[in-house]
């Protein structure tokens, strides 16, 4: 044998692909927040409901408020005329992955997306901001998430970047997130990616019975 | 003389005003934004211009995204006939303050507003966030701030109640914004408000350079 051959190709491509959230999602982006919670330990804070989500998202166009972006994998191509290709507001991003053999995916049938082949995988939930300081919008991501089979592949970053690109393209000054800082993989993987700590910030909030105190204000 | 007899009248009412900024307001909002940068030793950072405020703030109806609240104080009352009392989205809010003597403004010819008596004291600048284990939107408080010879006189808790006012109004599930770790004035003043630091998180920011570096992402 000589060293110099290249492997042959992979028998599991995994196609991945980031296009904008629908309705149709909501399910999915249910399920995914739930997932999220756990993972970040905040299982006991998390009340969404499917109800909530279809009440407050799709309630203006891409990008001007909450925006979602969902990340789906499939072992086959995903289909060109899919309608997602003809959204006028975003164009898919599309990946392949070479992959040494299929996920084994336990959750495979509640993710199920658009056809049989597709699983969605992970999301980014982000809307935009406005740093007093650029007098410029920039983008707040408020969630990134890639489902526990699928994590180790460069999904996150993809995501993550897909967020930054578009921040680009408005020219937009920032992409700001929040991190625990107990969570030292997703520390290194955004100082991998350029983001730089706040180090002095610090998030306060006024919630529950300690906002309503606040309704008779005057 | 019986100690029972009230204080007689001050001499020195302050009354304030908070309503929503207009765009005729954008050159105060841009030097309270130099101003606060001075304050929070960020001067350096601050490149805000007043023609990005004009291109980027009033692009939307108030509270669907940035939304800006000013502070006016003015030794005699507020118009009746303003035509901010006739906002159909914000009905002012307004306060007399008892002070036992005028307040000497050395910028007061720079924050001049509406008539002679009326002056700019501050702003607070905030837009809707989605805390996703909620499922509900929120108000995330950007900037909060009163120019230096008007602090002490509960101006910023009437700014920060106005927004948890509208949030509860709204019925958005939480007020959130961020504090520099060496502030304690504003530390002890947003705890004795009821908001609660989130102690675990911290803030990553991608911009400049790096940012642009995401611009080819696939």
């Amino acid at each position: 044998m000589d060293a110099a051959v290249p492997s042959p190709p992979t028998d599991s491509p995994l196609f991945s692909r980031i296009r904008l959230a629908v309705p149709s999602n909501v399910p999915h982006i249910h399920k995914l927040i739930h997932q999220m919670a756990v993972y970040e330990r905040l299982s006991d804070v998390c009340s969404t409901t499917e109800s909530d989500l279809s009440a407050n998202l799709f309630t203006s166009p891409p990008f001007q408020s909450v925006t979602i972006f969902i990340l789906e994998v499939s072992p086959k191509p995903f289909p060109e005329d899919s309608p997602h290709n003809s959204n006028p507001n975003y164009i898919p991003l599309v990946r392949i992955l070479n992959s040494d053999r299929p996920v084994d995916d336990p959750d495979r049938e509640i993710f199920k997306s658009e056809d049989e082949n597709v699983v969605v995988a992970g999301f980014s939930l982000f809307f935009p901001n406005f740093p007093a300081y650029t007098g410029k919008p920039g983008l707040y991501v408020e969630s990134i998430f890639v489902r526990k089979c699928y994590r180790k592949k460069g999904f996150g970053k993809m995501l993550l970047s897909a967020v930054a690109k578009q921040a680009v393209k408005m020219d937009y000054c920032e992409v700001l997130w929040v991190v625990l800082n107990w969570n030292g993989n997703a520390i290194r993987f955004y100082e991998d990616m350029g983001a730089q700590i706040l180090p002095e910030r610090r998030i306060y909030r006024l919630t529950g019975d300690a906002l309503q105190l606040h309704q008779n204000d005057d």
